[in-house]
């Protein structure tokens, strides 16, 4: 099948082809992006993911030509440094102006900058590699410098929209290139794979400068100072934050590493507009009036190591919520994360701030197209085929009906799973079989240490605790040399529940009792299944149960 | 200051006053509902909570006159078994019909039927308990015969809305007591506590009505089975599916106990009308074209035991999801539960079915009043005083800046949290000091047996593992005589990890070797610090660390 053409986004369950996609034909590979995910709430004490991609790894045939980010956007390029480590070839990473500084940071914090061999491009540019000619176009985004690609291969046009929205009035100035979107749609294109993350919403997703009413309405009634909190990489909301303290005589402090980082590296490319008079060090913050401060922080999502969770459990070490602060929650949050967001909102009023975010006042807007952008999109690109991408099975169910609606015949819809690739031979399409794939997890220092088995046990464990029995016994005899010693932690509280294990330790004594013959392991076994039903049935509960069984 | 009258929000952190309150004046307390939470997600393992009340329990000179309950959702009365068992008293319990009729069959399946005085009241009755003169209302919300309170106390009059919202065309055709509330408006009230859940949501919510247009489009679109999920206690949203079910012909087969048992119940009442002939036994399904059938369920909340995450997951014994099958999410997801929920519509999408939910089609409603209903409501009985209830702080404050905005002075509306008491003496409002309280952890069989530490292992456990050492000397020499063994769960995948348990086995002896004269506490608490480290600098992680020595 050289002359088939296979579009594969790679990963597990969650958004398809978020993080990461590859585009393959005779032999040759484009990867799109290399993104990681923040763990569901069940995947416990995981950091983060990323995509996992035996797909490239097991098949020799393949020639990896290079990797094409989208935007700066951890989801996007924040795997970036694992993917590299774990490819066996080094190939070439391109990205845009900014992307490419963020990257920098990125690359640099994880000392491997300079071996990664990083070439920069600008929408308009033409790329080529091998079959491929990549046709970078600009795309308006929550951050600058965003592209979408249209990429002509031996099969036909296929265009990847990457990340957008049709804002008509971005911070930047930069409007999205409808030109050149429509002139793809007079080429003729094969197969659009288009954004789906605001499929579920109506209308159309306001502009980013709706943001700046939001924020002057807020800095207007603000009497103390003022705290922003948003991702480290959202450059324009970090300006127009900075535009609303210069416009109100505030000094602009920095908080978090990543931040800090990143708001130097985007003043040098020339990305933020920050006078060296208007930013001051954190511990200034202190010596001026609080209705001179504003106060960039990162922390939006609840994350309780970030400096506003801190602050709203009082937990920062240079700063403290007080009667009369503000705090401007600016940015979305990520499904899942709903809990901790309310639960830091909560706690900041409870310290005496008024906090401002979404729905009560206008201080983020969302960076993805909804429904009529989408239809605009799939008119103006006019594509045969479409795949829907960016979103799970519920998003693109949406975005396959809407597409449906803007009269894309259903058989020429794809509506798959990561891993699952969708192929063209002869200009028709077909849906190939699932590829191998899920994520990686990274834990502490772990990178893909940490699998089902242990995320099944520390769900276990979270759930019920354990128990664990520790029987010593004489080796020749097989008499109990000491009392059953039990541990437990997460089941029960144990001073409270010493009947409790008083009735274990009966048990044990009289298996051991009864069944002297047995081998060790069988004995081990009967004890574990015994306290396991004596607990169940005395708790309602199923603690991990263990037995340890010495013999000396 | 026995001429004080006490307002006291009974629970921990979460909705204020949602699950219980306390009205309390000369030692005469009413207390009104008695409801559960579901736990929050890091309260691992834990099924759901209600409220602590020490305040009840210490104080010997309270005497508990009765608890009211204003509807029959479980946050309002699914904790009445567990808070008459804590009681040292048995109060009587007041509900209007259908409230007591759902509270029978809780109690029933408790076995505590016959042992709690339940009374039935109507809106408009008068009861009086000692000081107290209480004036049920009608409220309309998303279950039938749901009440306020406006009860006289010799402080003043003072009003309980209950959950409502102000529904025009409710579907049990019996709209809000608009006169009722504008009378009490005319008598003069002291202070209003009305509910703050959709503080957040400009405009009207709109009428439960409207559902009956969203399931008609629904139906008439659907060519297979459709599956409606709901409360169980939701006793009109049941009405109206069955309802559009007669309409299309089809048949309602019914799933899961707590559902069946209500219907019967409210059939019996008179709150359900279901011809005989409309209701099938669920083992009937098949026998029927999937076009005439309509299943009721369970499981909106993505809970993994329930019907629908059954089904969503190929796991339930008689029913399995069809391509073809349309599935109607018809409940507001509760926060904290969109992860679970988004992860169930996907794996039924996964299946072949249809799903519609909130945003894609009007298949619920909230049951509770957005902004302009609250200004009605403030309008309607203009209270001297306000504590805006039902709501974490972000709702009561958002709620108290629109009490504002409708006139109340900003000195006579309390923001509190649940334990903290409003005080009024001589029309005085004050705020008091918080009562210790919080919450009682539900956990399978266990009812307060639960606590902050057993928690705090829980998470600990479930996010890092743990390792247990077991090293057994001999008595009298010191001498190790087994070689230490290392158990660990839910840390690193043990058969890829053989390299760091050695690691780990090597510092263990080396601290026995070293240290032969050490008492064997001191010598656990060696081991136990330099395996800590040890595993911190290898992995990055902190699994608990337990060193266990026998010395036989």
């Amino acid at each position: 099948m050289s002359n088939t053409l296979r579009i594969i986004p790679i990963g597990g369950l969650g958004e398809v082809g978020k993080n990461m996609m590859a585009i393959e034909y005779d032999h040759k590979v484009l990867v799109i992006d290399a993104g990681l995910m923040f763990p569901e709430s069940d995947m416990l004490g995981i950091d983060y993911i990323f995509p996992d991609f035996p797909y490239l790894l097991d098949r020799d045939d393949l020639d990896l030509l290079a990797i094409l980010i989208t935007h700066g956007h951890e989801d996007h390029c924040g795997a970036l440094t694992h993917v590299l480590e774990k490819l066996p070839t080094s190939p070439p990473v391109y990205a845009t102006r900014l992307t490419g500084g963020l990257l920098e940071v990125k690359l640099k914090a994880a000392k491997l900058f300079g071996q990664v061999r990083l070439h920069i491009f600008e929408a308009g540019d033409l790329l080529r590699f091998g079959p491929f000619t990549v046709e970078p176009f600009h795309q308006a985004h929550s951050i600058p410098d965003s592209v979408g690609f249209g990429i002509t291969t031996p099969a036909g046009l296929i265009i990847h929209t990457g990340d957008f929205k049709f804002d008509y009035t971005p911070t930047d100035g930069h409007p999205p290139d409808f030109a050149k979107l429509a002139e793809f749609g007079g080429r003729g294109v094969l197969a659009l794979m288009s954004d789906s993350t605001n499929a579920l919403r109506a209308g159309w997703t306001p502009s980013e400068s709706a943001i700046d009413e939001g924020f002057e309405r807020v800095f207007r009634g603000a009497a103390g100072r003022i705290i922003v909190a948003t991702f480290a990489s959202h450059i324009s909301r970090i300006q127009q934050a900075a535009n609303a303290a210069r416009r109100h005589g505030r000094k602009v402090a920095v908080t978090g590493f990543s931040m800090v980082e990143n708001l130097k590296m985007a003043t040098r490319l020339g990305y933020l507009n920050l006078p060296p008079d208007l930013v001051i060090p954190l511990d200034q913050v202190g010596s001026l009036p609080p209705d001179k401060i504003l106060i960039l922080s990162t922390g939006t999502q609840g994350e309780p190591s970030a400096v506003l969770s801190r602050l709203a459990q009082g937990r920062h070490q240079q700063l403290k919520i007080e009667r009369g602060d503000t705090v401007i929650m600016s940015a979305h949050v990520i499904p899942g994360n709903e809990e901790m967001v309310g639960r830091t909102v909560n706690r900041l009023i409870q310290r005496g701030a008024d906090v401002y975010y979404d729905p009560i006042e206008q201080v983020h807007v969302s960076g993805h197209p909804s429904v009529d952008e989408l239809k605009l999109m799939l008119n103006l690109v006019r594509p045969k085929y479409f795949i829907p991408i960016h979103g799970e099975l519920r998003q693109l169910t949406q975005h396959a009906r809407i597409a449906e609606k803007v009269g894309i015949p259903r058989e020429n819809i794809a509506v798959v799973e990561n891993g699952t690739p969708v192929e063209f031979t002869d200009g028709k399409m077909t849906i190939g079989e699932r590829l191998p794939g899920g994520y990686v997890f990274v834990d502490g220092a772990g990178v893909g240490d940490v699998g089902p088995t242990v995320l099944h046990d520390r769900e276990h464990l979270g759930r019920d605790g354990f128990v664990l029995a520790i029987v010593t016994l004489d080796a020749e005899s097989g008499d109990l040399l000491l009392a059953p010693e039990l541990i437990s932690r997460g089941f029960v509280y144990m001073p409270d529940a010493e009947d409790l294990f008083a009735g274990a330790r009966d048990r044990i004594l009289q298996i051991i009792s009864d069944d002297g013959q047995s081998t060790r392991k069988k004995q081990a076994e009967r004890i574990e299944a015994a306290l396991e039903k004596f607990f169940r049935q005395e708790t309602g509960r199923r603690p991990m149960v263990f037995v340890h069984l010495n013999a000396v």
